[in-house]
C-alpha cells in the first residue's frame, strides 16, 4: 500500500551499489532506509540495489541479517504480505575485494546492461576512510565513472585537515565535487530541514534572528550511549572530531548562516561556508572537556580523550557579534536527546514591575527546536497567569510537535538522503570547502584540548560541572523529555 | 474550600452597594460575579453586598431569583453545602427609590456604622443612564460620597459626544474622575489582559508590532443572538453604538497603543487615548452596513438601524501608518466568536520558489487571538511538509489554549472588574477623555451611515457580502470555532 507521492519526490529508476554491503552500516541504516522507500513507492521495482562485499553471503543469509532491523517496516501500514519478499528481489548481493581487485570486472559486467545517463548509479562507499580512494581507483579502472555515476562517503572525513585535504583529493582525482556526497545524516534529519522552513519562510522568526533580538544560543546533543564497541576507534577521535567537526557545526551553519538567494545546493552551503569562516579561534576559557568515569577501564588503556565537550563559539560578523553560541555534546549522559535553543533578549523595559509579585521575575522568550526524540518546536512566551488579582505574569509554551501533528510517519534522515542522492540534489551534503573550513576551526581547539586533562563526570550526569556560561550568569538548559521516552 | 489567594488579589473589606439590585444585570452578572469570589475566599464574611431596590423582595424572593445563575458556582469544587446561605448572609435588600428618595437616609444609616477610609464604598448604579445623575445627587444628599465612595457606571454612556458630556458632567458634578468606574466588560476578559502581557511582555512579538512587519489587523466580535427584548433599545442605538464606540475602539486601543511607561490606569488610559485621537476621519468606501433580516418584523416598524457593521479604520501616527484595522460586529450571524488577527507581512524574497509545488504558495505568519469563547493563542507559521521530496511548505500552528493550559477556571470579566474596583484599581476602566474621544470619531460615522440603507443579510451568514477588504486583495479570516462549541 503505496502513500501518493508528492511530484517532487519521484525519483529516477536508480542502481544504488553498496560497497561494505553485509557492514554494520548497511544492515542498521541503508538498506531499512531503502526498504521504507520502497514501502512509500519511491523505490519502485526497476531500481538494483547491489550489495557488495568481500565474504559473500548467500541472499537467505543477508536477509536473515537485514530482517530484525526492518521489523518497525513490516509492521507498519504500508507493508504487506508480499513487501518483504518483493524488496529482496531487487537485491543482487556480489563479491567484491577492493583491495585485491576481485569482482570489480563481474559488478561491471552487472550494472552494464542498464547503464545510462539518464539512470543514476549512486556508488554508496560504506567502507573504512583509508579504502576511499582505493575504491574511486576501482570505479574508475572498471569505467564504471560516469556522467550519471555518484559516490557516497560518510565522516569521519580525516582526523585533521592535513587528512582530510588527502582523503578529499583520492576523491577528487576521481569524481567532480559535484558527484561527491559526503553524508552527515544529521542534515537529513526532519526539524533540521524544517528550521530551514522556520527561519527563511517565516517573517516573524528571521526578522528578529540577530543580535539585536537574540541574546544567546545552546545546542546541545546528548546521548546515553558509551563508546562500546568502538571504543579503540573512538579513543584516537574524541567528541571533537566525532560530533563536534561535523554534526554541531553543521547545525551551528543552520543557525546562524545568512538566507541564501535561492534554497539550491551551491548556495546554501556557499552560505554555510561563509559561517565557519566567520568562527573566531577559541580562548583558553572557552571550552570544557570531559570523560565519563569508566572510560578508561572500557578502552582499557590510559586515555585523555574526551567523551564530553562544551565550547562558547563566536562568531564574527554583523549578525552575530557579541551573541555566543555554546555547543556540548556529551557521551553517557543523564538523556538522549538534540536540541538547540534560541534565548531572545529581555524586554527593554519592564512595565509591569510595579505589579507586586512580577518584581523580580523574568522569563526571556525561548524558541526551542528539538532534533530528537519528538521533533518540534517549543516558544516560550510570557503570559498573564489566569484570575483576578492584577497582572501576574508566568512562562508558557506555544507548541508544535511533529510527530504529534502528522499522522504520516517522519522518515528517517538516511531515506531522505539516499533519496536525495537519487535526485542529484547536494545541498543537504557537506562540500569539500565546507569540511575543511571545519577543520580550520577544530585543528587549533584539539591542539588547545590535549594539554588539557579532561574532567572526570559520572555517568547519567549532563557532564561536567558548567565553568563556561555560569561565568556570563547563563546555564545550560537541559533538554526536557516527555514521559514517553 | 477556598483557593490560596496570591498576595496581589486580597482585598480590603468594602461594601457593596447596588443600585437597581433586583435588574438583570445585578442578578445575571453582578451578583454571580460577587458569589464566585466569595467562593473563591477573596471576599470575606465582613464584606456586605446591600442590594437596593424600589419593589422590595424578601431575602427568600431574591435568593430564589438569584439562585439559577449561581448554579454552576454551586455545583464546582469551591462550594460546600455551606456557601449558599453564608452568601446570602452577606446580602442586605433595602428598598430604595431613588427617584423619590425613598430610602435614602435608611441607606445611610444601614452603611454608617462601618464607614470608614479604609473600607471601600462601592455604588454600582445597575440602573438606566438616566438615573445616573439623579443617584449621584441622592448619595451627595445623603453624605455617602466620601474619599472611598466609589461609583460605577455601565454604557451606554451617552448616544453622541453631546449626551456623553452631559451624562458625564452629571456624575462629576459629584463624583472626582479618580472615584468613576466606567466598566466595559470586554476589558475584563482573561484575553484582553493577557493582550497587554503578551505584547508587553514578550519582545518576540512588540519587537515586529508595527507597519513594518504588520501588514493588517482583523478584529470580529460576532453574535448569534439577535437584538430580542431588547429591540426598541437597540433600535435607538445600533451596533455603531451598541459595540464599535466601546468594545471594539478598546480592543483596537489594545492592540495599536504604544507601551505605557508603567501599567497603571493613567498610563495605559493615556496610551489608549493617543490611539483614539489618531483615528482618521472615515471615507464613505471604508463602511459598510447591514441588518439582518426580519429585523423590522421583530422590531414590528421601519428601521434602518445596522445590526451589522464593517468598518476600515486607520490609525495616523507612525507605528501604523499603512497598516489598515478591519473590525466588524453583527449580530444573528453564523457564529459566537470574539477575535482579533494580526497578519505579519510576508517573507520579502522566496529562496523556496524553485521547489516545485511550492511556487505559488504563500502563507503569511498571523498571531490569532481568540477573545471567546476558548480563549487562546495561535500563531499560524510555515513548516516544512514532513517526508522526503524536497522542501514541500504547508502551514502550521503553535498553540496556546488558557482554558486547556490552566486547570483553574478562569474568572469571568465581572469578577475581575469588581475586584479591581475594590482595590481602587481604575485601569481597565474607561476614563471620560477616552469615551468622548470615541465618540468624537464615532459621530461622523454614524452621520455617514445615517444616509446609507443597510444591506439585508440571512441570520447564520457572516454578515453581507464584504466590500471593504476585497479591494485590497483582502477577505476576512472567519473563526475557526472548535467542535465542543
Amino acid at each position: 500500500m503505496n502513500q501518493a507521492l508528492p511530484e517532487s519526490a519521484i525519483t529516477h529508476d536508480s542502481d544504488f551499489i553498496i560497497f561494505g554491503g553485509s557492514g554494520d552500516l548497511s544492515i542498521r541504516k541503508i538498506f531499512p532506509a531503502l526498504f521504507w522507500r520502497f514501502l512509500n513507492g519511491q523505490i519502485t521495482h526497476n531500481f538494483r540495489l547491489i550489495s557488495c562485499m568481500r565474504n559473500v553471503l548467500t541472499k537467505k543469509e543477508f536477509a536473515d541479517k537485514l530482517r530484525p532491523f526492518c521489523e518497525e517496516a513490516l509492521k507498519s501500514q504500508f507493508a504487506n504480505a508480499a513487501s518483504w519478499e518483493s524488496f529482496l528481489e531487487l537485491i543482487q548481493i556480489l563479491e567484491l575485494d577492493i583491495i585485491n581487485e576481485i569482482g570489480a570486472d563481474n559488478l561491471y559486467n552487472t550494472l552494464r546492461p542498464k547503464l545510462s545517463k539518464e539512470r543514476p548509479c549512486v556508488f554508496y562507499l560504506a567502507v573504512a576512510p583509508k579504502l576511499f580512494g582505493t575504491s574511486c581507483l576501482l570505479l574508475k579502472k572498471n569505467k564504471l565513472v560516469l556522467p550519471q555515476s555518484r559516490v557516497v562517503v560518510e565522516k569521519p572525513f580525516g582526523h585533521d585537515k592535513k587528512s582530510a585535504l588527502a582523503l578529499n583529493q583520492e576523491i577528487l582525482n576521481v569524481f567532480d565535487e559535484g558527484q561527491i556526497y559526503r553524508i552527515d545524516h544529521y542534515l537529513g534529519k526532519e526539524t533540521v530541514q524544517n528550521l530551514m522552513a522556520l527561519r527563511f519562510a517565516n517573517v516573524i522568526f528571521e526578522s528578529q534572528w540577530n543580535n539585536r533580538y537574540i541574546e544567546h544560543v545552546q545546542i546541545t546533543t546528548a546521548e546515553t550511549v558509551g563508546v562500546e564497541q568502538r571504543a579503540s576507534y573512538y579513543d584516537s577521535y574524541g567528541a571533537l572530531r566525532d560530533m563536534v567537526q561535523n554534526h554541531m557545526l553543521q547545525l551551528l551553519c543552520l543557525v546562524a548562516m545568512e538566507p541564501p538567494s535561492r534554497f539550491n545546493a551551491d548556495q546554501v552551503r556557499n552560505e554555510k561556508l561563509r559561517v565557519l569562516q566567520a568562527l573566531r579561534k577559541i580562548e583558553d576559557d572557552e571550552i570544557q572537556i570531559g570523560q565519563y568515569e569508566n572510560y578508561t577501564q572500557e578502552l582499557n588503556a590510559q586515555s585523555n580523550t574526551e567523551t564530553y565537550v562544551a565550547m562558547r563559539v563566536n562568531i564574527d560578523n554583523w549578525r552575530w557579534a557579541g551573541v555566543p553560541f555554546y555547543i556540548r555534546t556529551g557521551k553517557k549522559l543523564g538523556l538522549r536527546a538534540s536540541e538547540i535553543v534560541i534565548t531572545f533578549k529581555n524586554r527593554p523595559h519592564d512595565i509591569f514591575s510595579e505589579q507586586g509579585e512580577n518584581a523580580n521575575d523574568e522569563f526571556p522568550n525561548r524558541l526551542v527546536i528539538r532534533v530528537q526524540p519528538h521533533e518540534g518546536l517549543r516558544l516560550h512566551l510570557t503570559s498573564k497567569k489566569p484570575g483576578p488579582g492584577g497582572m501576574r505574569l508566568f512562562p508558557s509554551e506555544l507548541n508544535l510537535s511533529f510527530d504529534e501533528t502528522f499522522a504520516e510517519r517522519l522518515p528517517d534522515a538516511y531515506e531522505r538522503l539516499l533519496m536525495d542522492i537519487a535526485r542529484g540534489n547536494q545541498t543537504l551534503f557537506m562540500r569539500s570547502d565546507e569540511v575543511l573550513a571545519a577543520w580550520d576551526y577544530i585543528d587549533p581547539v584539539i591542539e588547545k584540548v590535549r594539554k588539557k586533562s579532561p574532567e572526570i563526570y559520572s555517568a547519567d550526569s549532563m557532564g561536567p560541572e558548567d565553568k563556561i556560561l555560569i561565568k556570563e550568569g547563563r546555564y545550560w538548559f537541559d533538554p526536557i523529555l516527555e514521559q514517553k521516552e
